[in-house]
């Protein structure tokens, strides 16, 4: 049973090029001798993480408690959890930790490490706590020189903790699409990263764990003094922001959902297909890129990518394909009704969260359900 | 058990918004004596449609066959399923039909109704169809003028199909804002789908249904003469991009995220909220509109609009809120780590699709869980 069977819209995975992908990804950090952590956030799906720990992962990164329970009972037991611990959630986290989870929990403020204190003390619990810090100004995190570093550091040991090490995340790399921007705000993580550690230790804790990434730092670092581990994410699938940030081609990408086309305007150009952003999502990751590909790129349905016909526009369950730059009228005979095509997505957590399963396909063109979960 | 005991992020529904929202629409409709025919894609859950058709409603509307399915095995059996129809499903509508659903296709070109009545003949089965008319240049349908309508029409009913309507999608409503533009708008897709109904007629069709609707023109038609019937979605529990349209007040939204505050950037202004883009979905509809709320409107536990604080940026499980035109540097103090937020989002369909359940919030603050369903 190949792709033809399936009903559309439906979200593919290439096997070959997904391994390819996770190929790539190790061996770069083996080369520059860091262990790697995946963020499992993009595909939330066992038989990836599967392969990516079967190729060397230590660990996961996760982005939900609900991630880190269902990986959990899935057999992973190395799990950080990367957002900043609301004091609500502990219960849910201590819970994890009871049934034998070596959970890991983020702090960024006092007010959070004493949370945490007060909590564990309570429940007779010693959380491993992991200090986020601010590289690049982004989102969250301390500011490396800032003594509220300090200051965590102690109410987390003092109150009982272990302080597990720091953990920073330069979610900026994704505005940069030169070689020499993304080395730069490589080593910018890096650096920070690696001071804060060095500040802590210097005021004598113990700092185990330098832990950094994004998926575009982590494939251009060019060396990683001091960091004990990487973590990324959209490298597994790939997408066209990653494409347009330059760390991938389109080739590359092992994504894409499978459509069919249901119509036409024929004097506007246009082919209506029945992907519309509730099988791409609604993000519009390309239109600030110097690339944008609309809600994506389309291609045959084996892969072939098909000029600059892209997703013009979206309504829920309708798509528009049209043609970059000049109408083609002759749209009706170009994709006939009935048409299968492939959509390559701008961004691979976004499209992958619509859907309830991937169908991965492997090279010989066979096709297994892949499942994967959402909600929180 | 209210609010403060669940999860978060969390998808809640103000019911008694919802039931005045529903009341609204249906006087509305009953008002202008046409029959109401919800589109259940907006909420996909069971217990908002059973209060729709508690109201008022006949029937419902899908954009999937698996809502359709899914409201079938649900007790509803008058279901339209308003996409053009692709011939590879056929075999799924048909499956439908022959467990006794009343299920109503569409076909809006020669080849899609060739498809169709072949189809229906090797399988004897009469599909009852109707006739995609476009009434604004927005997305799918034939020209209410071309001589196609007759075409499609003569193919269904030569190659004994039942012609059971012609239906039309006023989409261009939602780029309005003002009242005189969308009761002029209302009209455009009355008249034009009317005079298409007309022309078939004239061409000895019988054209029984004349189907229309989206929910800026169904509250905004003064008549609807010749209409038997309206389609409208998203009204049921409103949103920011209604709002900005003129049909809906903030304070007549039913769908909120109920999202922890979990740190901040002092300095900048920002408290870093558990809603991400993966809670609120990656939906911008209000950006291009008079007022953009960033990823939502900030509103207070119990709903109280919290002046101009938006989520103002967001990645996948982290929002920033940040209050527009001037920097909140005592946000710490204004949202402490632990404050409970409610997150009013700029499209509904998108934002409910994020989550498996939604929790029904009661006039008593009570909380009940309302599943509802995703994929294809």
């Amino acid at each position: 049973m190949g792709i033809e069977s399936l009903n559309t819209p439906a979200a593919l995975i290439d096997v070959g090029r997904m391994r390819r992908n996770i190929d790539r990804m190790q061996s770069q950090l083996d080369r520059l001798g860091v262990r790697f952590r995946p963020h499992v956030k993009t595909t939330k799906c066992r038989n990836v993480v599967d392969a990516q720990i079967a190729a060397g992962a230590q660990g996961i990164t996760v982005s939900t408690l609900k991630e880190a329970e269902q990986f959990f009972d899935a057999g992973i037991r190395d799990i950080v959890y990367a957002v900043g611990m609301a004091p609500s959630k502990l219960g849910q986290a201590l819970a994890l930790r009871r049934k034998g989870c070596d959970l890991k929990i983020v702090a960024d403020s006092l007010l959070a490490a004493n949370a945490i204190a007060t909590f564990g003390r309570e429940h007779g619990e010693r959380f491993e706590v992991w200090i986020e810090v601010d590289v690049d100004g982004h989102r969250s995190g301390i500011q490396v020189e800032d003594d509220v570093l300090i200051d965590v550091a102690r109410a987390l040991v003092e109150g009982g903790m272990m302080l597990g090490g720091v953990l920073a995340h330069a979610g900026s790399s994704y505005e940069y699409d030169t070689r020499e921007a993304l080395v730069k705000i490589a080593e910018q993580e890096r650096s920070l990263t690696v001071r804060a550690a060095e500040r802590l230790r210097a005021a004598g804790f113990a700092c185990p764990v330098v832990s950094i990434g994004s998926t575009p730092t982590a494939l251009s670092a060019e060396h990683l003094e001091g960091v004990t581990e990487v973590r990324a994410g959209v490298y597994v699938l790939f997408d066209l922001v990653m494409r347009n940030v330059g760390v991938c081609e389109i080739s590359d990408i092992a994504l894409s959902v499978l459509t069919t086309v249901i119509g036409h305007q024929e004097e506007k150009g246009w082919a209506i297909i029945d992907a519309g952003w509730m099988a791409m999502s609604r993000d519009r990751g390309t239109q600030r890129q110097a690339r944008d590909f609309g809600y994506g790129q389309v291609c045959a349905a084996d892969g072939t990518v098909l000029g600059d016909y892209i997703v013009s526009g979206a309504n829920q369950e309708h798509g528009i394909v049209s043609r970059l730059n000049s109408t083609d009228t002759n749209i009706a005979d170009t994709f006939p009704v009935g048409t299968l095509l492939r959509i390559v997505p701008n961004h691979a957590c976004a499209t992958g969260a619509q859907h309830p399963e991937y169908h991965a396909v492997g090279d010989d063109g066979s096709v297994e359900t892949w499942p994967r979960f959402y909600g929180w």
